[in-house]
């Protein structure tokens, strides 16, 4: 189904360039604009998503072949990746497109970014995923909980993974959801709490699913994230220290972000409610004592973090900027501890999910 | 059973101290050496190891007091570790030491490294791994192939994990191989490449087990390889790329660390063999176009390797460094793709297994 879709759609591509070729015309794609000037967050959808603004992309342009070029080269790619129903990383696409032109000194990429961006751009034309190509990033993360999935033809229980869990690959398109006796999700941008999470069997506890990601989530975590909530009506929850980066993770997880607003639709999570450190539990549970200092750029990231769109009308956003900016200083969900090894899975996060704790 | 060992190391290591105080002794522990003049590359077992020396910790000795009362606070944080059956991670147990000495306004420890530090001593204290000590850092990297475990209760076979695989947790120390399939175990650096092989089904196809990383192994990736090398008699062969980095990773691997060299013999594989492509492959498989230009610091770190006392006798790394300066610059095990897409399952590391074509 999903390969059908995508190569309808890369045929399509080329079949429009043929048409320009053999009508004598100057042959173009349009290629929505990515800048700043293109992007916008709707207070409708919830999202940071691009505008209508489009660009033209001839071949016969000095200033267009070779971005031209180098998209119709990844469609091919793409679709001899769909044929062959095999994936390609990010830097295997980057070397399979590094030949030089015949009969030139041109090589079609010199460089993985320009390859990226390539990939990014028939993204746009076509309104595929990356994954849909058959491309795939880095992979990381770990999941575990009361959920029964089927990928690649096997039943997996991620409740029976012993200590380690689901690795999550770097595609999520292909799974299945097959049973779910989970409530809600909770998403930490940390290893080491969802281990410890883990040892502590919360998610039988609390009949939910833990995934993590180590620092920012994958493109791979934000649709398995995503797919839970809209395909299965699970509510998830996001597990953040108490600093910019840890709500600027939230953040994006949220809303999107501004390099990848064209798939908002396909990756944000618009109903995500962060679960992860405020100001009042550090006074509520006494962890001032935990604070590490911030330094002066972490205070120029509060501030630009204060002026989101999404957060700067907020009232109980703003009063934890402000509180941030007072404590001066970032408190980590792993000093949590210092209440009892397992006071995170026994009385922070139950209670915090009892009593509705949640920012949205 | 572990439990056991661990729980009695340090109960001696607290009834010796008791013993100094009740005759009217100086507290003292003794402390094997970890600079650079007591770590030495063993001929016979193959390893970097720790020499002798020790160096005697006092309690009533300005220069020795902090760093000793850490150590005996994390052997105390330890056993309640242990007496929970709960593991923290390094970070925790900086916040779990990170406290006031009554009546002073002196901290156990200020810095991550000084917790750290004090664990890594009282590995050297007790001969205990730091894993033993419940005490746990990164989780990282995935696991696939023809291998069940059982870890925690549950039966986990490796081969029916999807496109995703087993998270490997930090610590592999309780885990139980149950039925081996396999021939021989392949570890990568590259995730990208371990979603290449899995894709390809290489491990059903050749009889093995893929484990991936992210960059450098962690410890519990690098102890579940020697559990499988020794315990299963397993070979382990490391695919890396040709680069000074790739290098350094195998090198870990087999001979050890220098910062980790008291517990060499907990996590070296002396046995493991460099899989990873060689200069001659760059000519044989006509690679020489996807080579990437070294900077200074690569021919910096190339230099420094060839000096290695497990590299600086063996005439075919010395060819191989000689080779690589020759070439100045590095080849991706991802620029196998210009050769085909699944090329390194079908053809690369078949042949090389084949023509036994690793290097020792």
């Amino acid at each position: 189904m999903e390969k059908k879709v995508a190569d309808k759609e890369l045929k399509e591509l080329g079949k429009r360039l043929v048409k320009d070729i053999e009508r004598g015309k100057n042959p173009s794609m349009d290629v929505p604009i990515r800048t700043l000037s293109n992007v916008i967050y709707s207070d409708k959808s919830k999202m940071i998503t691009l505008g209508n603004k489009i660009a033209k992309r001839y071949f016969f342009n000095v200033a267009h072949v070779r971005k031209f070029t180098q998209t119709t080269e990844v469609a091919a790619l793409a679709r001899d990746l769909i044929e062959a129903q095999k994936h390609m990383s990010l830097r295997e696409v980057f070397y399979a497109m590094r030949r030089t032109l015949p009969n030139s000194n041109i090589d079609i990429v010199n460089e993985q970014v320009e390859s990226n961006k390539a990939v990014e751009d028939l993204e746009l034309i076509t309104d595929l995923l990356r994954e849909q190509l058959y491309i795939n990033a880095n992979k990381l993360g770990a999941a575990a909980g009361r959920i029964v999935i089927k990928d690649k033809g096997d039943l997996i229980d991620w409740s029976k993974l012993g200590s380690g869990g689901w690795s999550i690959p770097s595609s999520v398109e292909e799974l299945e959801f097959k049973k779910v006796d989970a409530k809600f999700v909770l998403y930490m941008e940390k290893a080491a709490i969802w281990e410890r999470l883990h040892e502590d069997k919360l998610w039988d506890k609390m009949e939910c699913a833990i995934i993590a990601s180590q620092g920012q989530a994958t493109r791979g975590i934000r649709r398995l994230l995503q797919r839970m909530n809209t395909e299965l009506g699970l509510p998830v929850y996001v597990l953040t220290d108490f600093d910019p980066y840890g709500i600027y993770i939230y953040s994006v997880l949220k809303t999107g972000s501004i390099s990848l607003a064209h798939i908002s639709a396909r990756l944000a999570i618009p109903k995500a409610k962060f679960l992860g450190l405020t100001a009042d539990d550090v006074i509520k549970y006494d962890l001032k004592r935990q604070i590490i200092k911030f330094k002066d750029v972490d205070l120029k990231r509060l501030k630009e973090l204060s002026k989101y769109d999404w957060f700067k009308n907020k009232n109980f956003w703003q009063r934890q900027f402000k509180m941030m900016e007072e404590l001066k200083g970032k408190v980590e969900l792993d000093a949590l501890v210092t209440k009892g090894i397992t006071f995170i899975s026994d009385k922070y996060i139950p209670e915090k999910m009892k009593n509705k704790e949640w920012l949205d």
